[in-house]
């Protein structure tokens, strides 16, 4: 992945932790790749509760919608029915108006990495529209989270 | 399952198929169960499309919700990767303010039976409330197709 | 639902709370029913987890499969978006060569009733053939937990 | 996204349509972004109709399984409820031993591209370890196609 000039004083990071489920595990026996898009939000959700104002229903409120515009995964090792994994997801500053975050997936037991991750976010205004400026909301969640 | 006592003159169905996904088979190598949910959805989609009007779209349009408060499912024989199946969706009419469902999955192949199942919707406001008198757009669906 | 005897001194009852995924919710913003099989899924995980031996993979490693024949749902009360809830998960004893469960769904705040569920397993051989009889590790646990 | 050097004479394409189930949209009304991945599936499987030989049940009966190691996803224009879409999938010949797909998602009325998508999968012998050679019967299959 090519990755875009980043500039983030400090990282802000939340974690989480889960257990794989029975009915994430495909034929392979292995978690089917689609369900790490779950993984992926119970990421963001984790990030949401050590930093609020950033959650679906935040930026609901503030009338602003916030789609996963590009997503990218990349798979190193499986996960299998009961392995317990780490998600750990970094909020990746940005001066244009979108939401970017970096995920790994490390196994719970050992450390190893399970898969590594990163989504984009634009804002949409209440009709569906792109908005191309930073909302007021997005700014002051920056300005209180010491995100320059 | 206990019966409620139905009355349906004439006898409207709808019939789809569709054909395993990878994703909805698990670690047995057999349809995951909770996958059937999304089979009985496809169900209602095809009846709608025979018997137009009571789509979600619909009822949305006339200012009702629609959700299933019971659900049951039978499962006689699994399906596998690859196999395609038939779901026959039958609407049983009752003159409480309920839509419905019965449905029988079988084999495409061979006919076998795979799984039966009902479903029963009622209807709420835009406020989220039990509406316990029939729509007038439901009353109208039923004049539409005969039934009684 | 008709009840069938259940015979169950003492009561084995696992429990587990869970708060309510975005991708879970539907366009209606309440969760989608087909997903109260995960959440039955992680009732009965949770129920393993205090009475051991009765998990897919202990099943598994016993030379069996465990196939759900019987699904029932009740939805009383929907779940929106960021709820959490307790499932509570309760073993029905039958002399058959069954695993029932019972399952109480409860709004983690308020105690208020969102859905109750039932499961019916059966064993099947390596080959996928049904088994009529008990299998000897199902009468171990049923001894270790005081079952009769 | 990096673009490896691909080298495809002829362009093999396959190409599926569908529509958008209630299960598959979220609350902001929207296919939720993590169904693309079953929409990329029946994509592959749809390909697979088109070239036979290179399905998820040929691989696993030649000995080999193939996940996917790599997946990207950029979200253009949403899809809603009973949308109806194309999926045309490509496949992108490589010498390395891998299986690499494009995909293009448009809207089934007016051409307008919904997603754009990318899939590498690697092969793993029955151990799940990773094969570094080309399987023969991959090697024939691109034969049987005229892929050089």
């Amino acid at each position: 992945m090519k990755k875009t000039k980043h500039i983030s004083t400090p990282s802000l990071t939340g974690t989480t932790r889960f257990k794989v489920r029975f009915s994430e595990v495909d034929s392979m026996r292995i978690v089917w790749h689609g369900n790490y898009a779950c993984y992926l939000e119970d990421g963001r959700e984790a990030f949401g509760s050590e930093y609020p104002g950033l959650g679906y229903r935040d930026i609901h409120a503030s009338g602003y919608g916030a789609p996963i515009v590009d997503m990218r995964m990349q798979f190193r090792s499986p996960l299998r029915l009961g392995d317990e994994a780490v998600i750990e997801t970094r909020y990746m500053n940005s001066d244009a108006a979108k939401i970017c975050f970096e995920y790994e997936i490390r196994r719970a037991d050992n450390g190893q990495i399970v898969a590594t991750a990163s989504t984009v976010q634009v804002f949409t205004n209440r009709d569906g529209e792109l908005e191309l400026v930073n909302p007021a909301f997005y700014l002051e969640w920056k300005k209180r989270w010491g995100v320059k």
